[in-house]
Order: structure tokens, then sequence, then C-alpha cells
């Protein structure tokens, strides 16, 4: 017998067929022998239209207010959720965020976790009942109700998870697991049965977006064993780790991750000397832009070259900024392009093997792919390369690192689910 | 400078624009001086929406899951009213029933107020905030989420001027105030400045409904001056005091109420002995049937006859039972009608009068409306007719009491709004 928590997004509450299929998963893994603890986010499409109901109204509204009204979307779909379970001869009962004390601070509309109180949770699961919790609220000091930002539930979970020092926190979604890379773009893209969880950190915040950053932080810290699957396709879906157990036997790349929503700046023939860098990227930071890859060129007389991206929504405003920049600085020249593609490789067996970045930029270059940018990390290596290649790019890359095939061990029965 | 509670229903909130006008007279009544707190219902056809989602997945759902579904239509509505508010310059803040602090006992869909700590609500006034406070709504010692049952809205209005010792609760509806007949079937029926208590209750307990019976009831217990006036019309409504001042000079009769919502039962020859009518009222009441009016007529030949009336709805399910009683008590026959109309004379001045009944039987039988039962009390006459003299009983007391005329006195200025 373990204690799950699991935790349904808002495609699978689409509709009253769903939440009842929700309730048969969840009564599976009662039959099953285990405790379980649930977590839902808002029914599909009930998010926005309470936030068009808002926007009809004001512009602008109190955070407070916003928040008050975004949290009962989630208090509609545990109250349904468990009128669905008590429905199949089990016993559910319904909290929102405050009434399982979950602590957070007053930032309404971005709340963060600060404590969460188990001890009511645990006398529901003493008693044989299964605890319904809304995800994505919680209540601060003044029992003022506050939200914690679109797509907190999953934080939630993982959160309750951490809190009821659960065995497993399993995050329902539309997709069936983590993959080598996206399938709509890489076809033979195949299911991964465990990541590190620093490997899907960097899959995550790289556009190969299965589960929340933040929710993926917080498991990492509290040392939830983490397991995202999916809520209409049976499977084991893909379990995400702390430990770099056989790394010598693992693939050195689990996965290509990339995205095509940032651009690119550069500033030409900026003078050459401490401080530099900080007044270029200082006053971008100051307009409250993002900056995510930076490189600079090696110095040649006494000038260099400087280079990094920003969300392409921010574009506009960074060329301006930088247009002053240049100007102050005496830089040559300001150039810009928003039709980029950033591929990254991703995995923890990079850390010890050599030459993955040189095969990255051979196999680029053997399909006539520029690279723009490079930067890497412990492991990740990403490029910057044209728009139009990254379908190419990505599929090219997902071959030369061996991640078309099956891995010979198909199925790891450590793996399987709880 | 006054204290007013505002109360607005869910035909206020039916939509944006109508939110935003409930806000422009909020907004008004600050502008005059006044401070204001406002209760308010789910928008129109929330209520129903939730409903039949709820039923959709359980014909009898947990009244606990029930509740915390439901309360999130009133907590859409305290928001959105807010952010209206709001954006016309003045500061709105939401509370749920929980966070208003009205505490209640646990019967999930029809709990009753316990307990109403106002300090919260009072800050919120002195810091010359307008409070908006989900009606409908409290929570119970344990933190759960509990409803009034269906419009106790008004309830929680009058609950919350009690408690904040408001100089007067307005309940905004869509009928500009409490009128001598229901206009639709009295097209000379008129306004009334001003109701008893007593007669009040007596006619929204009559059909003549305005306010729910519950709030008059709580609203005369805890003295808290109530007018019914319109969201949609401008107009000084109605107001219901607790005083009988001037009743020699106020008419006999205040106004008539009806309903048709009633049937008939009559058991003929039973024995006249001690207990019968327990062994008749008994059985129908153990089965959760109410019963309002109850005939026995004068005993002969040592049998009596006994007639009552139930609601509509449990019409056959009482025949059934009276048909076994009837088997028992050895009766001649059971007899039932449910094309029944109940029309009432209300009026504190009856106290004061002899004659109205007897005019009221004239009348009548000038129109050649047969009388079936007769029920009075110090302020009320009832009379069971048959349903399709409903419209012409209604309309010929009308006149014969005089109500089709205007009073002398228009506009009283004490009456007039605070």
């Amino acid at each position: 017998m373990a204690l799950i928590v699991q935790k349904y997004g808002g495609s699978s509450l689409a509709d009253v067929d769903c939440i009842n299929h929700v309730a048969e998963k969840v009564v599976t893994a009662r039959k099953q022998g285990h405790q379980v603890a649930v977590v839902v986010s808002a029914m599909h499409g009930e998010t926005d239209r309470l936030m068009t109901l808002a926007k009809s109204i004001q512009e602008q509204p109190s955070p407070r207010e916003y928040a008050t009204l975004l949290s009962t979307g989630e208090q509609v779909s545990i109250a349904l959720l468990c009128m669905a379970i008590n429905n199949k001869g089990y016993e559910a009962r319904s909290f929102t965020g405050g009434q399982a004390r979950i602590l957070t601070d007053s930032r309404y509309k971005k709340a963060r976790i600060l404590d969460i109180d188990a001890d009511a949770l645990e006398k529901e699961l003493a008693a044989g009942r299964i605890p319904v919790i809304a995800g994505f609220q919680g209540k601060d000091v003044n029992g003022d109700i506050t939200t914690l930002g679109r797509g907190g539930s999953d934080t939630t979970g993982v959160a309750i998870a951490a809190a009821l020092k659960a065995d497993e926190c399993q995050i329902y979604t539309d997709v069936d697991g983590v993959y080598t890379a996206d399938p709509r773009v890489v076809p033979q893209a195949r299911r991964l049965n465990k990541v590190t969880f620093e490997e899907m950190l960097e899959l995550a915040s790289l556009g190969a977006k299965v589960l929340q950053t933040r929710a993926v932080e917080f498991a990492g810290k509290y040392e939830v064993p983490l397991r995202v699957l999916s809520t209409f396709a049976e499977g084991d879906g893909t379990l995400i780790t702390f430990e770099e157990n056989n790394a010598m036997e693992q693939p050195m790349v689990s996965g290509i991750a990339f995205n095509r929503s940032e651009a690119k700046l550069t500033i030409l023939g900026v003078p050459d000397k401490p401080g530099v860098a900080s007044s270029i990227i200082g006053p971008v930071s100051a307009a409250n832009i993002d900056v995510d890859m930076i490189v600079q060129n090696v110095a040649a007389d006494e000038k260099t070259d400087f280079t990094f991206t920003v969300h392409r929504d921010d574009y506009h405003k960074a060329m301006e900024i930088l247009g002053h920049i240049s100007n102050e600085l005496g830089a040559r020249v300001v150039l810009g392009d928003n039709k980029i593609a950033k591929l990254s490789l991703v995995g923890v067996g990079m850390r010890s093997h050599a030459g993955i970045a040189s095969t990255m930029f051979k196999t680029l270059g053997k399909e006539g792919i520029n690279i723009q940018m490079i930067t890497t990390s412990e492991i990740k290596v990403s490029v910057v390369v044209d728009e139009k290649y990254l379908e190419l790019g990505v599929r090219a890359l997902h071959s030369a690192f061996g991640l078309d095939a099956e891995p010979s061990e198909e199925f790891d029965p450590q793996l399987s689910r709880v």
C-alpha cells in the first residue's frame, strides 16, 4: 500500500464524462489498496470564461478580487469530482486551498506557498476517505484567497505530496509522458521511462512543456517522486527522479528541446572594457525584459560584439532600448532577428562524455544549417539557428544521437507504477 | 449619514451591464454620504447551471459538496461587483460567507445562521471601504462551507444589517415594492408605502412573494428596518416596520394574497372521538408533507368531516396515505381536489374592525363564487375557492375593500429613502 497524490489538469476535467472518468481512475488506485489524495484544476475553459468576465468589467482588476474570482473554477471541480467518486461508492471530501490549510504569501495572483498544515488531510486519509483538493489556490495570513499563478495546480500537487510525504505524485495530463522530442515535430520520438529532475527542468523550460517549471523545482527541493502520465491512455508515463544511477549505461542525450519564442539582438563594435556587459544588459533588465542566452565574442581591436536573446514579445521594446545604449557606447551598429529557433540537447550523460557538442555541430552542418549562437551548461548544449531549419534540425539531431530507436531495456520493473 | 445594507438578487446581476448598474447604485448611496455594505446573490442562471452540473453527476449529491459547489455562484458575484465598484473610483473588498464570519450550523443545504462576528466588516466600513458579501452562504465550526437554502441571500442581507446595527436593509429586486395584490392579476393594485412585519409575513407566505419569509422573520426578531425596492426603477419602495401607529387611520385591509399551489383533501364520516385529528395529520406529517389549512366540521351523529390542504406536489402522496388512514378509522369516503385557490385578506387593521369577513363572503357570493374552506387569524381571513375563480375573486375583493383607489396621502416624507 502506497500513498499517492494524483493531480488532474483542466483538459482531464473538460466535462461530466471526463469527471466520471477521472473518478474511475481514482477509485482504481483505491481498489489497488493505495491511499489517494487528489488535486484538481478548473474545468477546461472555466478559467478563461472567468478571466473574460473580469476583463469585461475592469481592464486591471484588483489582484485580490481576481484571485477570489478565479479560485471558484477549482472549487467547482473539487465538488463535482467528490460527487462522482461518492457515486462510485467511495467517500470523498472536497477541500479549497484554504480548507487544505495551504498558507501562501499575499501576492494574490502569483502567490508562493509558505506552509501546508497537513493535519486535516491526514485525518481524511486515516479515516479511509479521499480528500480532493483545489489546485492553484491558497489563503494568506489574513484569510484572503490567493492564487499561485496560471498552471499552479501542478505546484499544489507536488506541495501536497511533500506535505503528506507521499510515495509518488502523479501528474495526469493529455500527454502520456516526457518524450525525447516533441512528437508533433519528430514522429520517431519515444517516451522516456525516466528522466532526472535536472533534465526535466531543462526540457520543461525549453518548450517541451509537460510540467510547470516551478512544480519540478518544488519536487526536486522536497524530493517528491514525480510521474507524468496520461488521463486518457494507459501506460506508466515518465518517472522523474533525483538519482543519477546507471548514468554510464544511459544514453548520453536524453532528449531534444526547442522553441521558437525568442528573438536575437546583437550590438557590434562595442568598446571592450570592464562593465560594458552590464551597461548593455542592465537597462534591458530594468525594463522587466528577461534575457535568456548571452554571448560575447572575443575582442579584436579593443572592440567586441555582444549578442543576447529575449522573448519574441519583448523584441521591439528591447531593440529600442538597445538603440539608445548603442548611441551612448558609441557602438558600430545594432542588429536584430526575431525569426530564430533554439535547439537544445539535454542529458545528464553529457557530464561524463566529450564530443557531444562536436557531433551536434557536425550534424547540423551536414544539413546545411548555420549556427548563429552557442551556449552550454553541464547537461545542455543549445544553439540558435534560422527558424526555418527548426524541424529539420531537431529530426537530424534526434537520429544522430540514437534517440529514434527503442532502448534495449524497454520496461524497467522498478519503474512500473506504484 | 446612515449605515445602509443593500442586497441585490440574481436578476439584478444578470450580466456585466447589470453589475455595472448595481455598482452605480452603490456608489450613488456613498456619494449621498452613507456607509454602504452590499450583499449579493449569484448571477442570474448561475445557480441553475451548477445544479444541473451536479445532477448530471449524482442524483443525490453529498450536501457538503453541493454547498461547496453552489457557493461559488455568489463568490463570482462578489469579485465582479468589487471590480465594477473599484472601476468607478471607490474601494470595495469582497467577502465570502466564511470571510465575513457568518457562522452557521452544519445543515449544509439549509443552514441556519448562529452568529456573525462583524469586526472585519466594521473595520472595512471604518476605513471608508465598501464590503461586498456573498449571500446565501456561511461556514460551520469545522470551516466547512454551508448554504442557507435557496433564496437565502435575503436572510444574509438582514443578518448582516442586524450584526452591523444598520439603519436600513434595502432589498433590491425586480419589483418596486409590496403591492395590495399581484399587479399581474389586479391591474389596479397599488404599491404600499409601508406595511407591518406581520402583514408582510402573511403576504410573503401567501404567494405575494417579494421577500423570503425567513428573512422577514429575521428582520422582525432583530428589529431591522427593511425596505423592498427595484434595482431598475426609481422609487422609494415599501418600508416594512414593526410599528402599528395610526392603525385607526389605515385601511383595514392592507392587501390581498393568493396562491394556487395547494390541494385539498377531505375525509368524511370519521368517528368523532379524542385523538382522531392527530391520527389523520400524524401520518401525513411523518411523511414530511407540510399541512397548511385544517378545518374540522361540527360533529353530527358521532361522525365528523375533516379537511386539510397540502402543497400540490404532495397531493398524490397525501391521498395515498389518507386512503390507508380511512380504512383504519372506518371513515366513509376520501375526497381530493387539486384545482383550488386560496385567497387571503391581510391587514393589521382587521384586529379592531368587525365585519371584514362578512364583507368578504358577501363580495364573493355576489360574484357566484362558492367558498369551500375558511380559516381566520388575527390579521388574516383566508378562503379556499375553485381555482377558476382566482382572478375574479381577487379583483372583486380588491375593489370591495377600497384598495383600487390611491390613498389620500400619497407620499409620506417620513418614509422617504434614508
